[in-house]
């Protein structure tokens, strides 16, 4: 959906201008488009580009040192006219003659190339490469019929840094083509876009397919299948892309396109796929690029690109460009780094323990074990008392911190941790996987608790009851709840109070305390939330206990000493 | 809608290593995120950010020179555990302590103070300053309260420039929190997104209504009103902003952000009227930003962010910095040019023109007066018939063009024209404005039938029987169709003959001829179309005359001397 607009015919031209006013150290508003606002050698070839708008950073955003002279900027989707380019093209002239690249569309190449006529009628020398890289468009014997896609900014940087490194025009024109020649790309296209002022979009793809070698205007491809997994779908644009592997190329400028609803992450999941294909092809790639470089408004879809180079390619490929779409270079000057980073995770040792504190932990592998286990059993229940009035993952929370606990507990001991440590990598482990506020509340707890124990002996009933104590305090001081309030605490408070004032031996009080804790978890159903939770919420809990206290309470009874 | 992943629960990990792998240069993955793969001075402060994933350029895209030493990628919208944070934190730090910064969230807060916590306890200097920014979640007496939206890559800016230029822990802390205290945030949103592997959204948004103040997890805003122009929403979003403005503050850093459906264009549009808006309130803008800068998948909205600047807060938003996702300064030099552009439509001279080319050209905006009235009697007749087979818009198309043909023709007569260039204005007028490929093809052979005649003196029978043949000929070669495929050709081309083949005087051999192309432009009911067209529209058209050879004929007919 395209949203933001005034009147939507006007579209273009206030895009445009909030572009140029934006950046207005970069580039000058003209007729029909956009030039450079920077000085420009005389006698430099000037890269004419453009077409259609709604395809941001294509094509102003292209505008700047290294890459194009000009942007002529036509209406959305639509090519700029005749006119359009001429002025655009008289206005971006150096004395060098003018170099026009634009993608193939019937309309673009119609207006492009009257605008060259006028402008050699002028006395202004111009020639022309069309981008052709869309594969799916047409066949390799075919090759000038194909379309123009994302091997767009492929063309314009190359013939962009040979301009500025002073090539003349035919040589601007020899290294536009052989980058044309060389690039390929492949698209598929999951949703449609909408042009401003419409309600409905271009086209549609029915929910869970694809459309498979899609135009960037939604133009007809080659097929439609159910949408892919990232991994095949990365097999499936590098294996279509390698048929048309020149023999002997092995070194690849690569893009992964975005076409504009879908998102950086997406691309990023994509790239962790596609490239260890290429690697095992053995392309060898070059400043690959990730991210929206051709769009169709808020089209969802990617396309993959491979371009293959020759050193003269690499080198153009590789020179500086800063224009506000594309930049290549550095602004801070950086080195690689040599040392090592600490990984503190990586870190497995444990401080030596005595057999009686190893034996402790020992103890709490077994506890551990009983515990997974019963919150196994009850992970379906809490999830359901949890979607009541919250996400319904509580369930599913405590058991991957327990097994997360248990793993880490059996690690610690194999490694001969006494029981303080390895209650704390427990903690630590619990925290990190459990996942939501109460994971990290339990992580913490636990890991509090463990503060209060040694390596160095078996703890003591009186050791016991303070590491509770200090889980106790430090979900007080983090949690920012109290008694009443609906959470764990309500079962953990009177648990933590009764084993104090219960002088028995451990496994007794223990055992007693557990009891009332369960009582206490579920007298919280006459509570009503007072934190965390939206008030429709808050009130559709009340008449159900807080499953972070039942939970809690069911751990107590099962880890009983 | 994400629909590129593999499995949804390891979304954040596959994003982070497909990103790590691409930037490798710049960003090494570590347990729980990312830190810099570059050499960075001993006892720098390490600027350590982070929260939930599908923020993309937030949070790890931020890892480089001049901005964070290290990210904590947690799950999608969720807060990294106190683990992740610790972990990254430590493989982060150089000696110089650890400083701590993300957006206000409960999770993030509990797992990022335990961690602060847990850094202490290890002898690491760690101090946190939480960004709250988003002025529609707390009232400025609670401002601590506030949310943290698009206002974290100001804090981040900001400490991460201070920390490179040696400010020490306490330094960075201050110029951190005065950069949070004079951030001001307002979002509203258009829709939600949708969380990878789900299959419905977030949450929604009613069609053409929008959520103000929402949050950038699709938290509750303040209201929901209805869609508003851009120009509207602009003052909408400046007035709020303003309230809040320091007293004396003149100098800010603005953002506009994305939230990731909504495209660059929008923004520009956007930004075409927030920016004169801050200029009418007496605010100098300081490198504004205008982009997808902390994003919520593919959710669309917008928000607006004032950052009001002191001079050292100011030479800090400015620095250079050098990350996958935010650049600051130049890598490459440029000079503002100091040279006008040479605007090729902004000269409207004209050569000197006979008194009888004069009187010819003044004839032509006679015919063009007769054309553009006929034209639009005839508007809702060729919109429709090319509705059958195109998109409708022949009518348009004709109206706009012959518009601006006759503005154009009676500019360049009262501007002293001959009859050549007030011709060659109007054909350009006409491409320029009617849109399509007919446009492009009218403009060029009104162009091409100028070139026939002179500003010397009055067009002869010849003369004008030759400008019809030249503008043929121009159509020929460039339109790519020939006699019987269905085009304006099937007129122009009868037309032609005829009117070359009959030598009675002008008006009656042009009356005759535009008779037959009349004759001929509804015989084209019997043809199919051969180019342009995909194979059902084609059949659709069988029956139905060509739209643009039917114009033709009536612009002949209205024309006739």
């Amino acid at each position: 959906m395209t949203t933001v607009f005034n009147d939507p015919t006007q579209f273009a031209q206030d895009m445009l201008a909030g572009f140029c006013r934006l950046h207005a150290d970069t580039v000058e508003p003209v007729t029909g488009g956009a030039i450079r606002a920077t000085e420009t050698p005389e006698g430099k070839v000037a890269v004419v580009i453009g077409g259609g708008s709604g395809h941001y950073p294509a094509f102003v955003g292209w505008v700047g040192p290294g890459m194009a002279d000009g942007a002529v900027v036509g209406n959305v989707f639509s090519s700029p006219s005749t006119q359009q380019v001429h002025a655009v093209a008289t206005a971006a002239e150096r004395g060098g003659g003018v170099f026009l690249s634009y993608g193939n569309y019937a309309g673009d190449v119609l207006n492009f190339d009257l605008a060259q006529e006028r402008l050699i009628t002028d006395g202004i020398p111009t020639k022309t490469v069309v981008v052709s890289d869309d594969i799916t468009s047409a066949s390799t014997e075919e090759r000038h019929k194909r379309r123009g896609t994302a091997g767009d900014l492929v063309v314009f940087k190359i013939a962009g840094a040979a301009a500025e490194a002073g090539y003349d025009l035919d040589g601007v024109v020899e290294v536009a083509e052989r980058a044309n020649d060389a690039t390929f790309s492949f698209a598929v296209a999951f949703a449609g876009c909408t042009l401003p002022g419409d309600s409905e979009p271009l086209f549609t793809v029915p929910a869970g397919r694809m459309g498979v070698g899609m135009g960037v205007h939604g133009e007809p491809g080659i097929g439609e299948q159910d949408v892919l997994p990232a991994s095949e779908l990365a097999t499936m644009l590098v294996d279509k892309l390698l048929t048309e592997r020149p023999e002997g190329a092995t070194r690849a400028a690569v893009l992964v396109n975005g076409l504009g609803g879908t998102k950086y992450e997406e691309m990023f999941v994509l790239w962790n796929s596609v490239a260890p294909l290429l690697d095992e092809a053995g392309v060898e790639m070059v400043a690959p690029e990730v991210g929206e470089l051709i769009t169709s408004l808020d089209m969802t879809g990617v396309s993959l690109t491979l371009f293959w180079l020759d050193p003269e390619l690499e080198e153009l490929w590789l020179a500086p460009a800063q224009t506000p779409g594309f930049r290549r270079g550095a602004a801070v000057a950086t080195t690689r780094r040599t040392r090592t980073a600490t990984d503190a995770a990586a870190d497995t040792s444990f401080p030596p323990a005595s057999e009686a504190s190893q034996a402790s932990a020992q103890r709490l592998v077994e506890i551990g074990t009983r515990l997974a286990a019963v919150l196994h059993e009850h992970e379906e229940e809490f999830g359901k008392l949890d979607a009541i009035a919250g996400d319904g993952d509580h369930g599913r929370g405590m058991t991957n911190g327990a097994d997360a606990a248990l793993n880490a507990l059996t690690a610690a001991v194999n490694a001969g941790a006494g029981v303080a440590s390895a209650l704390a990598a427990a903690g630590d482990a619990w925290g990190d996987r459990a996942g939501g506020t109460s994971g990290a509340l339990w992580g913490a707890g636990l890991r509090a608790a463990a503060g209060a124990l040694s390596d160095e002996e078996a703890p003591s009933g009186a050791a016991v009851r303070a590491a509770v104590r200090a889980a106790l305090d430090q979900l007080l001081s983090y949690g920012k709840a109290e008694r009443g309030d609906k959470t764990m605490l309500d079962a953990l408070i009177p648990f933590t109070e009764a084993l104090e004032q219960d002088d028995r031996d451990l496994s007794a009080a223990w055992s007693a305390a557990a009891d009332i804790a369960t009582e206490h978890a579920q007298a919280t159903a006459d509570l009503t939330p007072r934190i965390g939770r939206a008030r429709p919420l808050a009130e559709r809990s009340i008449g159900h206990p807080d499953p972070g206290a039942v939970s809690l309470a069911l751990v107590m009874r099962t880890a009983a000493p």
